[in-house]
């Protein structure tokens, strides 16, 4: 663990995303709320949270953080029968938030996995990334994709 | 949690694998030992072995197994600057493994993130899938897109 | 701790229940689906399946188990503006299960308590009680008070 | 997990109280030291200090805190058999801090449980309540049934 | 994690000791029950135990595993104003169980530590060892300086 | 636990000191690289800096912190086929931070133990001992035995 007692202390704000592909047959019963052992999105909006205040425990080297928020958000896409998943991640700390949006997100789609492999064990989770920081000495770094336009809508809210 | 009471005791085996990419720089870092915050190879097998060990923390849905063995094992893979990790899970137990391979895998790679950030925030987690399962009642299942040689070799040494 | 190296494996359930006492206005606010922080009977369902797993952790003399299934009904009230919780645990192990019912149980309350607080303080939960048991060298045992028709539902189901 | 980086720092406290009934043998036991597993009471106050700490690891919405204090009292009851525990939560942090009170005073009241159920199988926890809370923008809040004098004599000794 | 599941389950037992000196102010304090924070032999027992099943989140190469019965004793010794700890740990499982008795006597330790650190700050934690272990394939083993007349009779009693 | 709500926040620092004597052939196999199960020293640092952010968990009366920084140190010792460790711990907090950098020593030696019992059963740690604290109203505590070069050395990087 790096020293950070020299950091200040800034509001900082994470986002990660990433999206798991789940196949038409396991796509179709989520979107009309049929799949045999619940509704993966409200499940695994409730583990990303707890995920995310788990990240101290799970990484060796991250810092137990006060988090001030997480949130999830998710979105269907019927173009490629994926369910992309945003982690909000919030802090009043001297270290960065990414890795708690990451971890939060990266349960967050592994809950989605538990509840669809059911229906289909090929599925696959790709595209998971930072899109968004800010805080921290260095100010706000923006993924070179830039935001999408969810992202935009929730970092909107935030404000 | 679903009801397992009924389920046979039979060895299973599990095998996730996914990759993370982390840019020219930070993939020659890594390649010669000079990352500034230590060994994220080394650190991400155990960080993926005591993750494995959480998933029932985790996973809602997971149930609390006596997990025989966990393994993580790497490949740099020089062609696109990545690095591609395996994880192994073992139990002798009524549920499946899949969820603590996978678990034990995406910590893992969270770790090797979390180690080469401070060269690169635009990294990337991909291809995260199931390879390979056997035991339980539907037997040995293989990933469509069949296995790799470096999990061959890893079943080949768990005969 | 005490010694359970002699006990024999049988099938073990317990069921547990409680109430919560939340007011007229947060009682149809819950109802209607209206609380501000979410759905406080699909987290208090996820919250006590979590905490049933981490029973060996909270209370210093339970063993650590396997459990087999956890599940959290609830029924609304209207009479007296409560939220009656039912929490069964299965298990197929040497040592009872009571424990993991009751604090799957109790979690679940409290997790009802954090979502219903911001409409209504004084809040109360009463009636935590063990309805039934069944398993171990003892065989059955049923409440005095007998078992609630929702937990013969329950019962009947899990034959 | 709402966001709580606009809120003020302000000491806080909250006290709960809950009772358990335990009969008549089971009463006489635990009053004379004679239960077979253990000093219920001693054993309690640590696992509801320790169950306070894990509060946010056992209810989603509950944000990482660090407490100042945690504290559990003991009354025994002889006129309805029971045990009567309060316990007292203590921050300097932006949100409130029922939810520990309430946690710490729900596992305590259920080790009081773990022991006393060799002895007798219909056990009753009832009157969970919030009796005080202090700090916060809303300032000191009393239960309409007002203050126990037990609970009198701990907010004597905090000031 | 080594594999296991070729193993045989047997019975087995793991005894550790180990010493902590705290000084004649301290033991003195101690043996008359005056130590300002509470009793630090109950408390030593009740942590001891509780870490003892935390031995695999704990030590990466451990499984997770069964325990049927832990158990902390402690012996003042006032020839060098010290407390000796045993820690006993059983299980029915494929591994063996000294590290979980020799986690839990470590922290048993610490907790004494922890209690009587207001009064002495230069503390020792010595001749923390292995005593006795019995089951698994290469049957029982005693520590080369034998057994402690205490553990002859934590044995007598476990028969 | 104590209440901390009146004091102040310094920057502390705390370095606790331990040794495991593990015997020539474990010793000159460690030195080689060639132990069986892998690394200890690697593994030890990575255990210890965990376990230390488990502080409160495993001991009663320890409060949730925040730590800025933990390291572990290994010195190898031929002259008595030991190894020494030493773990500094380091907050902004209002308590002490010795607990936090001897249960990060405990739990690295015995993630050492762990790894070097496959060689020889009857290891020993001894000499666990709190080296040097600095900060809180007392300043800066030095053992009666002195600093040893290896915690000069790294007191003098600290600064």
């Amino acid at each position: 663990m790096a020293d950070i007692s020299d950091k200040g202390v800034t509001q900082r704000v994470a986002i990660a995303g990433g999206r798991i592909r789940i196949g038409r047959e396991a796509f179709n019963l989520l979107s009309e709320g049929r799949l045999p052992k619940g509704d993966p999105l409200a499940m695994a909006e409730i583990a990303g949270i707890q995920a995310a205040k788990q990240t101290p425990t799970l990484l060796p080297l991250c810092h137990p953080i006060s988090l001030n928020r997480v949130m999830v958000h998710s979105v269907l896409r019927p173009q490629d029968h994926s369910v992309e998943l945003y982690c909000v991640a919030e802090i009043a700390e001297k270290t960065g938030v990414e890795m708690e949006a990451l971890t939060g997100l990266s349960v967050a789609l592994l809950t989605i996995w538990d509840l669809t492999k059911p229906v289909n064990a090929a599925l696959e989770i790709t595209n998971t990334r930072l899109i968004y920081k800010s805080g921290g000495k260095r100010g706000t770094w923006i993924h070179p994709d830039g935001i999408p336009d969810e992202v935009e809508a929730i970092l909107a809210e935030l404000e």
